[in-house]
Order: C-alpha cells, then structure tokens, then sequence
C-alpha cells in the first residue's frame, strides 16, 4: 500500500497565547486536521462519510508537549493508524518541525463509527472498502 | 418594558495571544454571548428557537477597539436592538470593564430570520411573541 | 482544608460543530477554565503567579469523552490535584451537567512550573506558600 | 509592483458551528491569515516585525456574509491596502470560492504602527522600507 504524505500547517496568529507560544488545546485541532487529510488522501475524505449516513466522534484524546511552537513556524503531523477491529480505530501522531528535525508533540485519538442518529455503525456492511482500507492499513498491529 | 441585565465574561487564557492581550477575534465571539444571553433573559432563549425549526445568522458584524482586555479580566457587554423591520435586525454591543469605567470595544451585528432550510422566515407569523418583543424594543427607532 | 467550588461553564454556541456538539477540543479549553478558576479559588490566581515570574506549561493532557454536550447546556468541572513532586503536578477533572446526574467526560493535565525564561523553577524556594498548598493537596497521594 | 498571491485556506471541521456552516468569528481569523501572508509574500513577515519591535493591532474590523461556507471547501482570500497614511491603514479582503465564481464575504480591518510598550511608532523612520512598501502600495488611493 502507497505512503501517504505528511500533513503541514502554518501557525496562525490566533493559535498563540500570552506565553507566545501556540496554545495547548490548538494541537488537538492539528491532530483533527492531519486526521482528515490522511482519510482524504486514502480516499475517505470526510464530507463523503457525512454524505454516507455515518460519523467518526472522537472518544479519546492524549498529547505530550516536549517543545513549544511559535508563531509563523510549519509543523509537520505524521498519522498512523495503529488499531482497528472493524468498531473502533486509534490513531497516533507526531508533529515536528518542517524539517522533522524535532519532536514537538505526539499523542493519539480514538474513535466510533456512529450513523446520524449516534448509533454504532458497521462499517464492515456499510462502507466495506473503508473497512478494507482500515484493516489494510492496520495489518501489522493485530 | 423591564431591563435586561448585562452581560458579564471572565477572560479566559486561551482568549489571550502573543502580544498577551485578547486576540481580536474573539470579541465577535463576545457580542454572540451577549446577544443570546439578551434573547434568554428576554424569554426566546435560541435553543427554543431551533426547536421552533428557526436560525438567525449573522450578515454582517462591525467592532471598533478602544482599550485591550487581558487575561482574568471580567468585562460586562451591554446590549440592544436598534433596528427592526420583521425581517431584519440590528444589534449594538459596547464591552466595558466591570465596573464600567472604561470603554473597550463597541461594535454591532446584523441578522435576519432563516427557516431550518436556509429560506427567509416571518416571524410576525411563526413567532408573533418574538415579533412583538421586537417591535417593542425598537419603538423608538422607527 | 476547606472545599473549593465545582467550576460551571455554560456552553457557547461558537463551541459547537456540525455534528450540533460541542467540539471535542473545547474541553481541553474547559479544563483550563477549571483548573485556573481552582488556583484562583486557593488564592493564587494565574496572572499573580505570571506577575510572581513564573508560568505552569501544560506538559501532558488526556480526555475520555463519554456523553456529548449541546448549546445551552451548563457543564459543572470537579477538579483536583493528584499528583505533586515539587517539580511537577497532575490534575484531574471530571465534567458533569449541571444536577451532577451524567457524566459527560473526565481527563488530565500534568503541568511542570517555569521561570518566564522557560527554565524550570523550584516553587519550595520562591512561592513556599504554594509549595505548601499542593503539598496539602495531594498528601493522601503520596 | 509585483502583484501578490491570493491566499488559499481550506476550511477545518472545528471551525464549523451546529448551522454546519464556519462559524461567522472564523473569517475574522482568515482575514488575519490572509493579511499575514499578504505582508510575508511582500517581504515584511510579521515575525520580524515582531523582533523589529514593533506590533500590527487591529484597531477595527468588519465583515459581511454573502454565502455560507461548508468544511472541506477551500476559500481563496484576495487582500488589498487601500488607506496609509503613515501612522494608520486599512486592508480590504474578499473571500471567494476556489474558482472563483461566488463571493463569500467582504470585509476590511483597520490597523496602526505599535511599539512593544504600545507606544505609537513612525515606522517612516523605524521602517523606511516597510513605510514605501505601504505607501507605493496605497499610491492610487490618496
């Protein structure tokens, strides 16, 4: 299976806080975007999912800071997915310099499948390339 | 017509940036606060709006800084409706500090009534308590 | 030692995302919310501690997300310090609704102190009184 | 003059609200974006201007809403200074679709020239370049 390409973001302005750096929380936003841009790349960009009756709530977030990052810096997310069992999936990231020459946090998110009314999906009827996709791309981890 | 009381916000510190002052953009956030507490108090809170199958959207918004607020300060935002037409209408915000000394911003937003399919709405006949809080508001700016 | 107050925080309608929830970053921003609030309440509000020359950088976080919250909705944030070495301390939080019937999610933050020029600050030696108060805190902990 | 880049953002998840649209607070955040990369294309990124010692405050803002945009959608910003009279200028943005066939959004933000004490700075004298920059920029508009 191809490699997909890293996610970058430029921070913004308004991501810093009074200790001028990027707030904590904004790395929890970044986490969302790499995430996104990962499905998009593999084909599964999320709008499609919303189109297909069915969402991806997160149930749990971690992140270890180790380096603060400043205004007008990219940073560089790479995003694995590291589980799946066809109703839940994890996904971890690191996030370094543009250069990837340091480490600036890493942490991971799980998640669902839900249809519009919050109910458990089964992807593995629902969207079976998406589950092949997942299972594919989790092969190593079982 | 009874006062509504004004609207009080404690600066949070992820409201701050990287000149350690509230980052601009979150003084619209602000108004918002203050508008939908204003048509709480006022007895429509929103959440019954969008039951009621109604939205106001925001058309437009203007702010005007005066003095930066920073972190841990309260403000207190006053609010009214200027102007009223049954299909549009006008609010102004002035944020002050608690005590009400100093100016710090002021600045205004406009809206009009949308059905839950994005079409325009009368609220003179969906919401004819909501049309004549309204009115009443604004009488003496027609 | 006396009990501090639960932390209450009504949720704003720019907190929400398409899914009509709140988004799920946000509560990293409650816990924030919290835990400065119960540094307040302990007597050392944050912007005397910055004034005091030192900042406490979040290192760490975690969140399990259980129930969603919706728009309108008042979210009550029990916080305590679990963990504290001198060097380094560990809150937990629990967000409830208002009448503490539901839990919506429950996490962590582990912090560490710095001097404003991010170097690590032995809090026994330049704010005793604080030292003294996590210390209380979390003496069942230890 | 060279004319400059548009900028190009493509719309996140958090910042949609429960309308499933962006919330109206974000373009605020997009024109920021927008106004820094305009000044970084120039020559003049605002990180330097920062160690330069001076700072760009928003002195005022505002923004009309045409049309809703939609996660995933990417928006193309074009940035224009029309007023500079040394100490203040006004920037004007439109926010269109990717191609470039419907208005999202028009809006301007009017900024001055800060010192770190936030003192006002002639930046004729601190940034002789920065002030022809401007003022060749802004050339037809006196």
């Amino acid at each position: 299976m191809e490699k997909l390409e890293p996610y970058y973001h430029t921070v913004q302005y308004y991501e810093t806080d009074a200790m001028a750096v990027v707030h904590h929380s904004n790395y929890i936003r970044w986490f969302e975007e790499a995430r996104l841009d990962y499905l998009k790349q593999a084909g599964y960009p999320y709008s499609t999912m919303e189109e297909n009756g069915f969402m991806i709530p997160v149930l749990g977030v971690s992140c270890e800071y180790r380096k603060a990052v400043h205004f007008g810096e990219t940073v560089r997310v790479e995003t694995e997915i590291i589980k799946f069992n066809g109703l839940k999936f994890t996904v971890v990231y690191e996030i370094y310099d543009k250069e990837c020459q340091n480490l600036h946090a890493r942490g991971s998110t799980e998640h669902c499948f839900l249809s519009k009314d919050f109910k458990p999906v089964s992807i593995k009827k629902q969207a079976p390339e998406l589950y092949q996709f997942f299972w594919n791309k989790t092969l190593h981890n079982r």
